[in-house]
């Protein structure tokens, strides 16, 4: 029996390949000739670089670079051969015609492990003084002749910047009336009436992994939908809102940009650095979730699985609409596939191949304590029972 | 049947890949179901940086470098993860008690690659206007936090200029009387009188693999002993090897080392490189081919074969004394594994595991064109009849 085990993280419990594995001992537990194939996901946020690079031979680095209130923080990127990447992936990303050779490669960066929310203690979280800028050192550093192609994921981030502190690490400069330099800080942005500097020529193309869809202002916007889960007082919504505005409208002027950029599907996502990188360095937008299931090439792995296990903290509706754990299930099911999730909460009616991961008598604080424990019993409970 | 394929170059005609791949072809043809081992052999030359960092999952980088005679060369290193360096390598060039870390790497450094004697065309070889400067740029390039060794291969040079070449590039610097600079290449040698410089803090241990023990002067040194190989005349080999013992004892007491350091066996390796960059970078020398074989785990790879194939162009005593397909004969013979070797040619008394892959009436230009072809047929006939 070849079980395929993709889970996504149990947020402030386990990582993806923690998960992974203790769904692996549950299975062994149970069929210890089973072979598991296991796969970690990663939507965009921690974790994005590392698993993508570690999937396909690739070598992580560490830089130290600015995080999101200006401390300095170790964050890693990897670079992968371009003959590694998998080739769905690779026919994305190929600018047309390219002399491939063996030395070429494909940075994986993470904006996460720079500029990611976890990096700040909760108390201090708040968007109007952080900065997107770490990221924008990642860029800078992976920004090398060998370098054809940069893919960004975007989650779990910091910032509501627009990703202006990501390019003045690229080459833009933020300036006030009197022609001094700002620092690009929502908290400054009142002061910027100009905007001068561009990105170096030899910067490799930007590629950003991004489910989200929102603008970049609005009621749906980088501000009023994720500002306030990053720290953004309710009351300043409306004041940086209307502030994105403003500079978004400068930025495409000074860039000679269609107006209506800011208003893209996905211009908002990760504070707008969607945006930023779009306007200020050509940045694509690729679909998330597919992306990095061509990457884990997770449709050839369910076609040879005879069952498929996934999970993540907490599955609900959204879960289904096409990311991560998801996703795993359409396609699972649509690949004929017995497919079974495992999660700590399921925000949608239950049905038979749902497995919560928590009796019903255990705290929270327990629970995430004992997850990877959880999970095996769980998995081991249903290899009995269900498959 | 498990077939190990351990072949090496066969100079002027093919690499160590393609010939193991001819000869994968070859036992193919009779045994379909054989399963192949191929494992392509480096003596330190060419292909060393390549081979060492494709075994390891490591990535190839290049740099466009200066070549022996100055012009610019595109040269290759690899960098491979720490963890990645199979475990009997890593004990020999792990610093002790390093926090060894995810993005910590080994870099590959290949002499060939920048400062080789197939970088230049045979009429335009000579020793006296040859640098070994494109080796130091590659040092130089991989002198940074995250590598924590340098491994450098050495064979197949065109200098020998005590790699005082690659000591300018990593900080050392040569005076004339006047205190003018002198760009060390041998013909320069005699205006030399001062050293100034030293190499950067943070350059990481330098690891020379090298099978050769010439010392650095004298009947049995570089010039002596290489340099007519690389278009070096024979009338000027006394002038150079003096000229190089006087420089030697210059660069021990600015270094204030032994002075007996020229006469350490393997100082001579590839132009004297050997000796330069033990004094100026405090580099070591390992057993090429015992770090080479460790490095692709031939022991357990014989280990794990029914039969063992091994091959080169040129197959003769000085093969047996303990390098690359002579290593893996007497491995596999210890083991007790069948041995076959495949050679254009055989410089010793032949038996019955020896196969010339050259039928005797073909001329050397066509069997350096068909290598190949004819390396597979000799396999398929001796599978036919001796395994």
């Amino acid at each position: 029996m070849r079980v395929l085990i993709a889970f996504d993280k149990f947020k402030h419990a386990l990582d993806a390949p923690g998960a992974c594995a203790a769904a692996a001992r549950g299975v062994r537990a149970r069929y210890p000739k089973a072979i598991c194939d296991e796969c970690p996901l990663s939507d965009g946020g921690e974790g994005f670089a590392n698993l993508l690079t570690r999937a396909s031979h690739g070598l992580l680095f560490t830089r130290l670079v600015a995080g999101p209130l200006g401390n300095v923080v170790r964050a890693s990127y990897g670079l992968v051969s371009v003959a590694s990447v998998p080739p769905r992936v690779r026919a994305r990303i190929e600018p047309p015609a390219s002399p491939w050779r063996d030395s070429d490669h494909v940075a994986v960066v993470e904006m996460a492990a720079a500029s990611g929310l976890a990096l700040v203690p909760a108390g201090d979280r708040d968007p109007l003084r952080s900065s997107s800028a770490g990221t924008g050192e990642l860029l800078r550093a992976v920004a090398r002749p060998d370098v054809v192609a940069i893919l960004l994921g975007v989650g779990g981030s910091a910032t509501s910047d627009l990703g202006l502190g990501a390019l003045t690490e690229v080459g833009y400069k933020f300036h006030d009336a009197a022609g001094g330099r700002v620092i690009p800080l929502p908290q400054n942005w009142s002061r910027i009436t100009r905007i001068t500097g561009s990105a170096p020529p030899q910067m490799p193309p930007v590629f950003i992994a991004c489910d989200v869809v929102n603008p970049l202002c609005g009621p749906n916007g980088a501000a009023a939908v994720y500002g306030p889960q990053k720290g953004l007082a309710l009351a300043a919504v409306p004041r940086v809102d209307a502030e994105a505005a403003r500079l978004a409208r400068m930025v495409c002027e000074y860039r000679q940009l269609h107006p209506d950029l800011p208003k893209k599907p996905g211009a908002g996502a990760a504070g707008g650095i969607a945006f930023g990188l779009m306007a200020g360095l050509g940045a694509q937008l690729l679909p998330g979730a597919e992306l990095v299931g061509d990457w884990f090439e997770l449709a050839q792995r369910i076609q040879a699985a005879d069952v498929v296990l996934t999970g993540e903290g907490s599955f609900d509706g959204s879960s289904l609409a096409g990311k991560g754990p998801g996703a795993v299930v359409v396609a699972g099911r649509a690949a004929g596939k017995p497919v079974h999730v495992f999660a700590g909460r399921f925000g949608l009616p239950q049905t038979a191949w749902m497995h919560p991961v928590t009796p019903a008598n255990l705290s929270l604080d327990e629970a995430l304590s004992r997850t990877a424990q959880l999970i095996e019993r769980a998995v081991a409970e249903t290899c009995l029972s269900a498959m």
